[in-house]
């Protein structure tokens, strides 16, 4: 498989054969360009209980949905902050997504401002819990204090 | 109050004096800006049983909230369609909100992705419940058949 | 079973042995103090399909946790309408507790405060849907406009 | 794609290359096994929306990962239901899976027994609304009244 | 802003315009009231991150509706320790209005027996990790064990 | 009360008068037939500060509703483990269960692949959750690897 085929979204080429291998390199090779750690490490995790999960969030998640070109990495991301926070109890995916956020080019203050935004639809409890879990991230990455965009 | 007041947010102006009646001018006035009818309409409703809800809707969560700078209203729809769309029962609150995004620039396309991003995050069930709410509003407005992007 | 023994509550009295028909005849004395109608119709529905249901949400639910001592009525619709409310998608029991509720002496007033609470921790779509779940209720009971405690 | 390799389960199955087509082509014969017609429906309703959804749901869910072979249809039934009626918000989805659980070989008894099971874990609201989906299905086939098992 | 104006509700009161200071001031006031240690450790831990959100807490969850007079401060505690624990994942919030509670009138017994009743509309998961919760400010406050009322 | 009383499910036996005491007994009965220790454990922490919710989980959830005759414990189980991982925010709840599913006949695989199935109604993030909490009861039971079925 070169390079192109890994970089051409399944969803939309030409319905070109692919062998399961094949989609799950896809799909890490679409991981790997939001988060290269935290996303690798959940599924490491996996590999000695459902490594058939971990194929599936790879190849199927990030692969086949999330590589989908209708929707900005940056888009997605918004949506996906705002579905964590709302489910509630998510605080570890959370923190894999608030660093995919700031890697694909959201920024801190844009972040906090979407979690704000939380408080009004799902109320104080949940968007604390979610700004809490943004805060071990930014302060992993040396990101504190967050100050309002000038 | 003069027009330039009722456009500025109340959150990052210089700390002038408002009045309940101001805050809830300020706040009808972001919601006309966003959603002239479906909005209006909830906020109505209310009238007769919960005027301070209303109230607190339109001052707050519009005038106060989703007023404020940091993140443009396209990104703040984003954010709302997830955290509604993973909340599930609010398909009356995800109607007025994919009316909202059509609104402030969000295309029938880019909905749709958002809510089919949601199967990953909140499950098939979910993701079904807000497609079909925002088909709703797609056909009142004339949008279907929603096709691919060119 | 005589009055006296159905109207005590089987968690704090002496520990007499109880038939389940006891403990129904119970709840369903517990339930007809609060709610004569609403919750009875719901109760009839599952005659056909789980009685075993009815009779645990009669039996259990209000004959040996509702009836007991240690909180008033009012407070356990209080505690009630928030989880409800909380839960959202439970609108139809969210009816029978604000008919519940008016029954055990709060107030319409009271309720709509308290639904109005809930958007602090739930978001306001979830207070709307609850609000108007309430309105429903206080409509068939000629309670609206509500208007505030003078 | 003749017969076996529509019917062998693309996730144990060697690795051999399959297109989208096929994929769906698999999914939905193997949701045509489970339910002809509710399911279809839902699928059908999608396709002036987002039919990426609709592929999603047969090629992935039912194709992928419903069919593979380290749980029977009836036990995937079950834990369906379970996790439906914990959702709150899904009848539609419940109603499908209710049929689907009948044509699996689950009896209405055990339907019924499950989501009894259900008020322990979830509350008494989620298991109503959860009984009475089940009683729409139940009336629509005529297997109402249910009877305790003999 | 003299005594009397930062507790007189700033809903009720003639509309006197207030400023985004005073109405911090004024949620500040409430919130000593009720809790002087959990709540204001949240909003500190906030500091750095997303200071608005801990304003709007302060502002506008205590200052503008919590302060409402419509109801009970033991009355809202009742209904959001039932939200809280309706929820699920509140636990850190759920310690702070377990104080709370306590603070505003509540026994522990009647604490308690809230959540015992949150058994029957939430399950028993729900209704175990919120005792749980309360089991630890209960330890901390030297209030164990809690005994049945006399 | 002899053996073959406590081991009649008290549901569909004759009914005979029956003392809480009794069916609290009973309910431990069965109980300690699927799980010796963490169940107990949990119920133990609940003496000091909630033993009614203690008793309600032996006496009524495992005593009366667990016990009925209707559905196998293996598949009460896997309904459990649907409902628990679809809530969210019961981790420890779900290793209870996880520890009851294989107590009661589901091997490791049928637990994973059941989990996984999750990830189609509720999302990756539960179904990772849940695969986690299962994995930490498998570590500590010395089944991991998990392998697929031979």
């Amino acid at each position: 498989m070169d390079t192109t085929a890994t970089t051409t979204n399944t969803a939309t080429a030409a319905d070109v054969p692919t062998t399961r291998q094949e989609r799950l390199d896809h799909g890490l090779e679409v991981l790997g360009r939001i988060d290269s750690e935290a996303g690798a490490n959940a599924l490491a995790a996996l590999s000695d209980i459902s490594p058939e999960l971990a194929h599936q969030v790879a190849a199927w998640g990030f692969g086949e949905i999330y590589d989908r070109p209708g929707l900005a990495p940056r888009d997605r991301q918004l949506v996906t902050l705002g579905m964590l926070t709302a489910l509630g109890g998510c605080e570890p995916q959370l923190r894999v997504h608030v660093n995919a956020s700031l890697n694909v080019g959201l920024s801190p203050q844009e972040i906090v401002e979407a979690l704000l935004q939380s408080a009004v639809y799902c109320g104080f409890p949940r968007a604390l819990n979610a700004t809490f879990a943004a805060k071990q991230v930014f302060a992993e990455r040396g990101l504190l204090p967050v100050t309002p965009d000038a």
